[in-house]
């Protein structure tokens, strides 16, 4: 009988070229379906809820396969951490309804993304973290950030995505939470949304950067996204202090 | 001028082959000097307070070395940090006395082990600890732990050197502190001795983990301290949760 499985994973993608495979580089899902491979002893390619970038990291994200497989779930936790580098963990396993698809069926994703304030960033954390301790009017930044929340067209911090699976015309995303708080040296952004385009949070973050540096206002926000052109936004932050948080379905 | 300068480092040793310079292997001691040249455009070779294994962390190892160059030593700080990896950050530079050598100098140094205890360990830090969610005596363990201090022949506890700088006849050392903490899903040991043989934390901590097992008593420390025949004690513990706190001068 053919079961539908959702596994939740955390991972430190420091040392992987992303989740998407790629022919001769380490990333996540090939090493899903390699540690799924050995054993199930089935070639499945796991679906996850989306793609993070080389460098990105994930406290929860969610991946769905199909298996003819009788392994219960909670072995499948011990079995498959047990094959799989310690920098992926699998958290979860549970059946899942038939339909269930990691990515179709998400609702919303909140990403966290950190950044360190303070001069010295400890090692240990370099890998986690963006490390910016130029100064920044972090009220401004605050303010700057609950603009986006709503239903806005995001092309304007949209990278423009080679390997877009769907073709899919709209832009539109909607923003529920956005916001950031201050916790001891880091600034830590927190976004959620019905879905994110190619880099936004990335180029959102970048963006709400120059408004910290003073070289947007907080009010520019609004007249990028009217501008809905990449070239209207700020760089795209750094992969090391992304971290895909939670998927909700 | 000749002046000999003081610093303290922290870093990440996981992808790296430890302290000492080794050919076509990365090292700390090897950056450190290469980013020194960079810096004040000399040749020095800084010592270490003492050789961490590869894979070994610190917060607070102390290098020292002599230069002519007149740079201030707080410039020293942010221009090392400028051409080190992220792995490695210098804490602090300072001009000390022309004795002053960051081994034979120092008094006492701590080191930390880092047991983490739950099921699953997170990835981000799966680098700087040591996994190990099986049941644990953790009385019995703490209970151990104080045994060794005070001042013992660490024989059974010390991995033959191949590469010992001085010839010293004594493998005895002074213990002061000496024992176990858990803070949440970790089990933290912490030791402060007035020197430590190779391996000898690592060894300790593996030993101890023989007594959380079950396999030895707390009292039987004392009997393998007596033996003075590495074979006496347990296996060594992994590298990835041992970390370098502080030397004290």
């Amino acid at each position: 009988m053919q079961r539908t499985i959702k596994i939740v994973l955390a991972y430190d993608g420091a040392d992987f070229a992303g989740w998407q495979i790629q022919l001769n580089r380490p990333t996540i899902q090939q090493a899903l379906a390699a540690a799924l491979e050995r054993v199930i002893g089935e070639k499945v390619l796991p679906q996850g809820s989306g793609r993070t970038d080389a460098g990105v990291h994930a406290l929860g994200q969610v991946a769905s396969f199909s298996t003819q497989s009788p392994i219960p779930p909670c072995n499948l936790v011990i079995a498959l951490n047990d094959v799989l580098p310690p920098a992926i963990r699998v958290l979860s396993a549970e059946q899942a309804p038939a339909a269930f698809h990691a990515r179709h069926s998400a609702k919303s994703k909140i990403y966290r993304y950190r950044i360190w304030r303070s001069e010295i960033c400890p090692p240990e954390l370099a890998r986690y973290v963006y490390h910016h301790p130029y100064p920044l009017k972090e009220e401004a930044i605050q303010r700057a950030a609950v603009t986006v929340i709503g239903e806005h067209d995001f092309t304007s911090f949209a990278a423009v995505d080679p390997e877009k699976v769907e073709v899919d015309t709209s832009n539109v995303r909607k923003i529920m939470l956005s916001k950031f708080e201050r916790q001891g040296q880091e600034l830590i952004y927190e976004v959620e949304g019905n879905g994110f385009l190619h880099h936004m949070v990335r180029n959102l973050v970048g963006t709400f950067l120059l408004v910290g540096k003073g070289s947007l206002e907080a009010d520019d926000i609004e007249h990028i996204l009217a501008a809905r052109d990449r070239s209207a936004a700020g760089h795209t932050a750094p992969a090391s202090g992304l971290w895909l948080v939670r998927v909700n379905y």
